[in-house]
């Protein structure tokens, strides 16, 4: 896949140019410089020789075809050069060449011109507005970047042409090698999806670092990601996370949810490791890059000074990592291996005149001990310190089954030292606090990849009764879906809902409070009043036949009052649910990554607090669980302080419930059961109040 | 102060060595090498000269005085170089030496008998086990570390010596200078409460970074810190900070408060900026070294790359940083100096082949600008970047007046531009969401300097009815005092408490009804009961004298038979409270820093949100004002969702109220009002219930 673009034979650079500095001229030093074994075939119109290779002022005079064509000319002539490379046989063309979507209207509308010039011919385009791409595997640098980095595990996918700059930068300044590196920029045909679905086969790239600013399919992203992550770690950064965007929505559920949350839940389904900065992003993918999977979460510290083994802890224990101590017999071992003085528990703290064989020694030990899963190795440059050494005896004491990272704090007498673990695969952090999170990354991914298999249950359920409440909503043109029906909906999905009808007339509300059984509630119906108790439209807790006609009568005289236009369907009566905690579960459709479903305790906690979990639909049963779980309230819902629990499983079948009903009616835009009344173990949950709206319905004005 | 210590005439090095390698030779090598001007005295038994030096075998050959004498010999040899130095008229003793209190008795017995004789001298002592100190003002390099900074504006303070040796070789790599380096080692006498004193008044410090392991005398330090912060920034790294030695405490309040919750209430209340990080502590320091306080906390952010300047504007807004569009008139005229297609908005986008003068004029822009008040300019690397160029336009362009960091992004190609901001007082970063924290930290610390003085306010109060209960309890050997005292002791400091009186018979607890007004709680009162309802000693809303003596009767055979020798003092009935929400204040006294309040909504938010915040006592009404604000459910109280609000007034003077019990009356250890009922504005916040644990005193076993 993608073989004209990452392993072309031949290169045409088109828009090649004398001048240094000119980007024509970078490509093609670069190319050049790079070492590219393939053909090199610069395009100019003026046809001298540039760096010493022939030069064609057309694709035409150059007779014969190419694989891979790097154009950097004016826009305005970026159409015609794609149509040449198109006729010269070219099976992938980057663009690099700017002023396209990214400038307006006008741009975007030749951008998709290209593009649809390329899809028509079976050709991928990289681009428009890159850096190009720069492959370590064929020595080929096809982009206008100064650096070209050595051959390593991690593979750089980009949005921004710029960041490559600075990471190209930083792994030549750090000494780290990249497999491939793909500046996506307009991402007009090729995007992170198709990367994702490349990198994953490739066999250099050991990890895949992203950075992304948007995405562009997110449905074929999440499957391309999933697959890709089941073979090797994703580790992302994305950005635009503040909260300036979060539109405004009907539902609580849509209320919470931002585009952050949905890249968040996407990547959480998909196995993404999510970089929070920066620094983070080439901390994690170093450290997938040179170690192995650690089999659990428990660290061991190794030190030459108690201060920094003190940082590592507080940050291992922060990450919610386990430092325990070592198996006593192999304590005991280590200890005689050691000066008195030293401390052989968890940091194992080695002493300032640490030399390298004990450090070497404490390597050992705890690889071979069965407590630990994972090392972090400590080194300050003391008098007697001797960075290098122990940066060797470390590597040499590695035995690749367990994972090792370093921080090796200080910079100038560490320098070299620094260098040398990388070059023996050792990832060594500038501060103990980001070794310890990268390992943490490393336990999140195992985690992922040893998950169960994701079941998701299918209830039996009435998608007729669905089908057809959704059906009039839509010719009638009215997108929100109030309690009655809403409770219709859920009732057809097998949820439990009070015993309750509408009635239009006193008389009938009594009527039908007599057949469901007292206490009953009644709640105004209409389309058009949303917050019913506001309005006065809600009434709990009647006992007998007169306060029911008394209620009906009242309620709608004063909403006829307060809202004389409101249109009234009528009075919904039904039975009180028993009493029990309120949840809130819900639904909103993010427009990238399609429903995500909402969990938080009722009330304050749904309202202040903001105390809630969000998972993508469709969600297993381990999923729903833990959508309660992740919540901070969860230890409320279990039991606490002598207070019952309540019945977790209801509230995860809900889950499930609704999940699978926004999954077969994608109609189905936002959705709120609130609230959704859970009692003791073994009760069912019932549904209180609930509210849907659809999406694609034309509004008809009556 | 401490001049002999930092600015000796004449160092006396005792073990000074002829062995490259030996700790005294490299002390004696460092002190040549540094350049030190006054006079060295090695002292060695073997005379022989060192390093070109006339080696004398003891001080008294010497035959004049010292000022500072730094040893450096086995540790039973440590007392008796002590007494010599003090015999030469040294001033100042820093021991090197290890092998005291970190070995165990026997050692702490030995450093506690030099600290002694240094104290009866009126010598002071820095260490032992220490690395020493460095001072560049006078290019004295009196430690045995490798490295000698050059001169800056950061000093250190550091209680670990291997910590020390990172950050020289940090600073010395990053080009970043330092003022003092002080190695406080185990700090049997001098400590960090001297060194913030001494710095705040040091020309040559602009700020003070310290890595704290503990502190030693909490007060003491507290008043040091501030005043020392009220001069010049401290920022502090504390660590430790893992939760695994949280004491069991027998209040809630107690229970919440672990020693680094009481870490971050010490910093907060001294205005001490907390590093959550080595990388930050540094980060943090630059900033405050190299760049004037922000007026206000709009940062306006420069870049040649869109996807660093989200990343910037992410960070910014995530901590509270305002990321807003500059003023029009502004930003028409620097428009009108851009290229048409750069963006003037907010991350100002200068385009990727941005020049100097493109930068400088965007911060020349800036730097006019009143709507902000600090500055980050980011730079990645491209093809047409000038990083150096830049480097010098933005330090030229810089007024002094607002704030400017930098983060030029990469490794290789930015690494000498990075050295020349920094060499000209502009602090880069690698990533520029440390840029930004860093700006963040400094309006921290302009918001902590212009805070409004802080006056407490003391309440007229009854401290003699406060002292006969407490002078009871110490003489009766009760330290756990119970509800009906603690609530006379709190209505003695004017808290409203509800109308009651203890009975011991079912007919004075009818008659103590009738006086008190229905309804009426009856509690158990019994020092062997915490909690009184756990055994039914609670029983509420009881409305005439019949329900009041069958509660007694009931309650006390209850109890008769569950606890038969539980003491009962009777049964205290009150009047029931008006309802209100339940919150819970209280004071638990930390063993370094003393009295500490919690605040906190009650019942679930306290024990399972754990949704608390602390203050030390005693606070001003702005800041038990903030120990409202700062709890995540202070929405509720201030009235969310068409729910009202609570007297938020009667709280903070609650606070208040206990805040000064608790400084009147340091025998009180624990403390908790829980509930403290507060109703709507304009009620006053009632004692529901209330208990006091006091210290000191001694149990008799009746």
């Amino acid at each position: 896949m993608l073989e004209s673009l990452l392993y072309p034979k031949t290169v045409a650079v088109i828009g090649a140019s004398r001048t240094p500095g000119k980007v024509g001229h970078e490509i093609l030093a670069n190319l050049i410089n790079g070492g590219f074994k393939g053909e090199i075939v610069p395009v100019n119109p003026s046809g001298e020789d540039i760096l010493g290779l022939k030069c064609y002022p057309n694709l035409k005079t150059y007779g014969r075809t190419i694989d891979l064509s790097i154009i950097s000319i004016p826009t305005k002539l970026v159409r015609a050069a794609v149509q040449s490379s198109i006729n010269a046989n070219a099976k992938a063309i980057a663009v690099i060449t700017a002023g396209f979507k990214e400038v307006g209207k006008e741009g975007a509308a030749l951008e998709g011109e290209i593009a649809e010039l390329c899809r028509l011919n079976g050709v991928r385009m990289l681009g428009p507005n890159c850096l190009g791409l720069i492959n370590t595997e064929n020595s080929m640098n096809a982009s206008f970047a100064k650096q070209m980095p050595k051959p390593g595990g991690i593979s750089v996918v980009s949005q921004s042409g710029a960041l490559c700059t600075a990471i190209l930068d930083w792994a030549v300044a750090e000494d780290v090698g990249l497999a491939k590196l793909l500046s996506m920029g307009n991402k007009a045909d090729l995007d992170e999806t198709d990367f994702l679905t490349v990198l994953a086969q490739d066999p250099q790239t050991k990890v895949i670092a992203c950075y992304l600013e948007s995405i562009t399919q997110g449905d074929e992203f999440l499957k391309a990601a999933e697959a890709a992550a089941n073979l090797k770690p994703i580790v992302a950064l994305k950005v635009g996370t503040s909260n300036a965007g979060v539109k405004a929505a009907a539902s609580h559920t849509g209320s919470l949810a931002g585009a952050d949350i949905a890249y968040g839940a996407a990547f959480q389904r998909a196995g993404v490791i999510r970089a929070y900065n920066f620094d983070a992003l080439f901390d994690l993918a170093m450290a997938f890059a040179m170690q192995p999977m650690p089999k659990g979460d428990r660290v061991a510290i190794i030190t030459n000074a108690g201060g920094p083994g003190i940082i590592a802890a507080d940050a291992a224990e922060n990450s919610g990592l386990k430092v325990e101590a070592p198996t006593p017999a192999i304590a005991e071992a280590l200890k005689a291996k050691l000066p008195a003085a030293a401390s052989v528990g968890n940091p194992i703290d080695l002493l300032g005149d640490a030399p390298p064989e004990r450090y070497a020694e404490a390597v050992k030990a705890v690889l071979e001990d069965d407590s630990f899963d994972a090392i972090c190795v400590i080194l300050t440059p003391q008098a007697m310190t001797d960075p290098v050494g122990t940066a060797r005896a470390i590597a040499t004491a590695s035995s690749g089954k367990k994972p090792i990272v370093t921080s090796f704090m200080g910079g100038h007498d560490v320098m070299e030292a620094r260098h040398i673990l990388k070059a023996l695969s050792i990832p060594d952090y500038p501060a103990p606090h980001r070794a310890v999170y990268a390992l943490r990354a490393l336990c999140d991914y195992a985690l992922w990849q040893n998950r169960p298999p994701r079941v998701v249950t299918r209830f039996p359920v009435n998608r007729r009764r669905v089908e057809r409440v959704i059906s009039r909503h839509m010719k009638t043109g009215r997108p929100e879906i109030g309690e009655v029906e809403a409770k219709e909906i859920l009732q057809a999905y097998d949820f439990v809902v009070p015993p309750g009808r509408l009635a239009t007339s006193a008389d009938e509300a009594a009527a039908v409070a007599e057949h469901v059984g007292y206490p009953v509630a009644m709640k105004i119906s209409s389309p058009d009043i949303l917050h019913k108790s506001d309005m006065g439209g809600v009434k709990l807790s009647l006992s007998n036949a007169d306060q029911v006609r008394d209620a009906y009568d009242l309620m709608t005289l004063r909403i006829g009052r307060r809202m004389p236009n409101a249109r009234l369907d009528g009075v919904y009566i039904e039975q009180m649910a028993a009493r029990g905690r309120e949840v809130i579960i819900g639904m909103t459709r993010d427009p990238e990554f399609g429903p995500m479903l909402m969990f938080g305790l009722g009330g304050i906690f749904v309202e202040v607090m903001k105390d809630v979990t969000f998972y993508l639909a469709p969600i297993t049963a381990e999923e729903a669980m833990q959508m309660l779980i992740g919540t901070r309230s969860y230890a409320l819902l279990k039991g606490a302080r002598g207070q019952a629990g309540v019945d977790l499983t209801s509230i995860a079948n809900g889950l499930q419930r609704i999940s699978q009903l926004v999954t077969d009616f994608p109609q189905i835009k936002e959705l709120d059961i609130n609230p959704f009344l859970v009692g003791p173990a073994g009760t069912e949950a019932v549904v209180a109040d609930a509210r849907m709206i659809l999406s694609g319905v034309q509004k008809t004005d009556e």
